[in-house]
């Protein structure tokens, strides 16, 4: 079985894990795994969604992939041991990938060093201090790094269907979207900074607020 | 706040149930509930990831609305408490709402009486027996009935949409779509019968199989 590890941290986006876990998951052969600094619960940005690891990280050294999911959490776990776990097991990996603000904890172990690389817009400017070119892109893909990082929560489905394919086929990657249905039809087409309203873009800073000082709080 | 609940139970779909709970978690004024047969861990169809409910059903008397969620278990809950408790609380909310074969439980209910619906694509034509009038769209809103359903998996994030526009107003769910970087770009196009070649849906039947056999083995 292929071994994807998902690590979890205190405040991740429930979305940020499960869109990537569920096609992952269906794909023939990959078997998912949640992983963290220890094993237990660990809970949401919302506070409201708990998911549990199986195994600590340090116990985990030769994953096959790798998918960080991001969130308001990532600010304290770029100082926890996520950053230096990757480091190492990056050398084992056939891929390494990221959804949203985990594109900082893979920019923070040094894998996007000079490299282009996406995250949630609203984190995009705190790339090129971790040494990485932010683009606006939905999904940038380095096959010599072997590194795959995505845009914000969402888009880790858009980037997990790639890396099923990358990880079997393109039939079985096929199959595991028509399975899932992902054939979208949003009710409204305001999915990205470019195409949302200035109304549209401040309510959404205005959640970005908030989600901080409910994690804070 | 708008109190909104996702009934869980034994083989759900993970993706049936994040895909709503992000978009609606992260809608302004709304908190969403896990709840169940008992309080305490449900494990989903894969095996492999456990959500947790903080109330019972019986407990739950008046949510202003319900998203179902589908899955491989569906079949068993259809046995359980689930069908009689959704006809119950039906009377109280302002929407009641399923995705993927979670369509099945509210049909058993009662809810979808002579009336279009809509569930994941394997399962359209078990809808008659339970008399509602399968269709092959991803949304089906009944306002009448303040009803609506899903097709399959990841078509909960299009309905929940629609959903938290409902219970707020517009410019607050496209926030929300913007926050979610909802943009869909698929990197293949086969995530409905229709779209998908012969050989990717006989892939995707054959995982519906060992779906099945994970669940019952």
């Amino acid at each position: 079985m292929t071994d994807v590890v998902i690590p979890l941290y205190d405040g991740f986006t429930a979305l940020d894990v499960v869109g990537p876990y569920q096609v992952l998951a269906f794909t023939p052969g990959v078997r998912v795994r949640f992983v963290g600094e220890q094993v237990g619960p660990v809970v949401d940005d919302v506070r409201s969604l708990t998911l549990h690891t199986s195994a600590r990280l340090s116990d985990v050294t030769d994953p096959d992939a790798v998918v960080v999911p991001g969130g308001p959490g990532t600010e304290q776990a770029l100082n926890g041991p996520i950053p230096l776990w990757l480091k190492d097991v990056h050398e084992q990996t056939t891929w390494t990938t990221s959804v949203c603000s985990g594109a900082l904890l893979l920019a923070a172990a040094g894998l996007l060093d000079g490299q282009d690389a996406t995250s949630h817009y609203s984190v995009l400017d705190v790339l090129p201090m971790f040494g990485a070119r932010p683009t606006q892109r939905r999904v940038v893909e380095l096959p010599d790094q072997h590194v795959i990082t995505a845009a914000g929560v969402s888009s880790g489905i858009d980037m997990a269907l790639r890396l099923s394919e990358l990880l079997t086929d393109r039939t079985s990657a096929q199959a595991v979207q028509l399975w899932v249905e992902y054939d979208p039809q949003p009710p409204f087409d305001s999915g990205s900074p470019a195409k949302a309203s200035a109304d549209v873009r401040e309510r959404a800073a205005a959640y970005q607020q908030e989600a901080r000082t409910r994690r804070t709080g």
